[in-house]
C-alpha cells in the first residue's frame, strides 16, 4: 500500500531523525567534556586536561557532519516548518560547538593553574561549572522533546548562574588584592569562570531556538538578565 | 524575449544580492561599533558608550533579517553551490553578530574602567583594537569579492593579533602585581583585550567560510596559531 510519495516522506523523516541524533550526541559530548574539565581542575591532572583538549576535535567534526546533513535536507526543498527545524539544527549545533570550546578552554587553563599552588576558589568554580553542565543537559533534553516550556525554565535559570559568576568574580578580585602572588592563577580562574558563564549563555541560546522552533517568530517572554560584572567597582 | 524561467532565475539572483548587501551592511555596522568602542575607551565617554551598547540591537535585528532571507532562499530548493552560499551567509552573519557583541562589551567595560583613574595600557588596547578592526574590514572585502586568497591573508594575520594580545596580557599582569589598586581596572582591560582577540577569531571564521564558499570542502592550508596566554606562568 506504500505510495512513492510516502517513501520519500519517510526517508526525509529518517534524515531528520539522524540529524537530531547527531546533535544530541554532540551535545552529550560537550556536556561530558565540560564535566571532565571541571574534574581536571580539582584533580590538577595535566594529562587528562590534554585528552579533553584533543577530544574537542571530535565535536568540531560532528558539527561539520551536521552542516552536511542540513545541506542534504535543504536540497530537498523543505516546507516552512521543516526549514525552521533545519535552521534551528544549524544554530543549536553551533552553540554546542562553542560549549565544547569552552570546556577545552577550562581544561587548557587548568594546566596553567597547576603551575601555582592550589587555590581555595576552585571550589566555587566547581559549583558554577556543575550548574552550567546541568543547564546544558536540561536544554538538550528540552530539544529532544521539543519542549518550549522546559527550554523556558533553562532560560530563566541562567540568572542564577550569572549571580554565582558575579559572586565568584568579586571574591577573586578581593583575593588578588590581598595577595599579589595569587594574581596570575586568579586571572586564569577569572577567565575560567567567564567561560562557564558563557556556557550558560549558549544553553540560553539553544533554549531560545527551541522556543522559535515550537512557536515560530512569536516574541519570547521577558527574562531577567543579571551580569553585573561590568559594573564591579 | 524574457522567458518565465529567466524571470525566476533573475529574481533569485536579486534575493541573493539583497542577502549579500544585508550581510555587508551588518559587517560595516559591527566594524564601526568596534571603532566607536575603542574611541570611547580613549575619551572615557560613558554617554557614547551607552549609545554603542544600544546600537548593538540593530545588528541583532539585521541577523534575524538575514536568517529570514536565508529561509526564503532555501525554500526555493537551491542547487548545491547556492546552498553553500546560503550556509556561508548564515555563518558569516552569526560571526558578525558576535563581533558586534564584543564591541558592545568593550563599550560596557569602558564605563566600568572610568570609575578608576586612567591607565597607560589603554594605548596597547587601542593598537590591538585597530588591528582587529582592519581584520574585520579586510575579511568583509574578501567576502564581497569572493576572494579566497585575500581571506587567507586575513587568516594568516590573526597570529599577529594573538601575539599583540599575549604581550598586552603579560604587561597587564605585571602591572597588577606592582600595584594592587590597579587590579580591578586591569581586570577589565584583560577582558577587553580578550574580546578583541576573539574579534580576530571571528574574522578568521569568516575567512574560513569564504574559503569553503570558493573551494568547497577542500582542506584549508595550514595556519600558525599563537595564543600563548594559557601558558603564562
Amino acid at each position: 500500500m506504500t505510495q512513492p510519495h510516502d517513501h520519500i516522506v519517510k526517508s526525509y523523516d529518517d534524515e531528520r531523525q539522524r540529524l537530531l541524533g547527531e546533535i544530541l550526541r554532540m551535545g552529550e559530548m560537550a556536556a561530558s567534556q565540560l564535566e571532565a574539565a571541571l574534574d581536571v581542575v580539582e584533580r590538577r591532572d595535566d594529562k587528562a586536561a590534554g585528552r579533553i583538549i584533543d577530544n574537542d576535535e571530535a565535536i568540531d567534526a560532528l558539527e561539520k557532519e551536521v552542516s552536511h546533513d542540513v545541506m542534504k535536507l535543504a536540497l530537498r526543498g523543505p516546507m516552512a516548518r521543516d526549514l525552521r527545524e533545519i535552521l534551528a539544527a544549524l544554530r543549536v549545533s553551533a552553540d554546542i560547538e562553542r560549549i565544547g570550546d569552552y570546556a577545552a578552554n577550562v581544561a587548557k587553563r587548568s594546566t596553567a593553574l597547576n603551575q601555582s599552588p592550589p587555590l581555595p576558589h576552585t571550589r566555587g568554580l566547581n559549583v558554577l561549572g556543575r550548574l552550567a553542565v546541568s543547564q546544558v543537559r536540561d536544554v538538550l533534553e528540552a530539544y529532544r522533546g521539543n519542549d518550549a516550556e522546559a527550554a523556558q525554565r533553562v532560560r530563566d535559570r541562567d540568572a542564577e548562574l550569572d549571580a554565582l559568576y558575579t559572586g565568584l568574580f568579586r571574591e577573586l578580585l578581593t583575593y588578588m588584592m590581598e595577595d599579589a602572588r595569587s594574581i596570575t592563577p586568579c586571572t586564569h580562574l577569572l577567565f575560567m569562570a567567564k567561560n562557564l558563564e558563557r556556557v550558560g549563555d549558549h544553553a540560553t541560546n539553544i533554549a531560545e531556538n527551541i522556543w522559535f522552533l515550537v512557536h515560530g517568530d512569536d516574541a519570547l517572554p521577558p527574562r531577567e538578565k543579571r551580569d553585573e560584572t561590568n559594573t564591579v567597582s
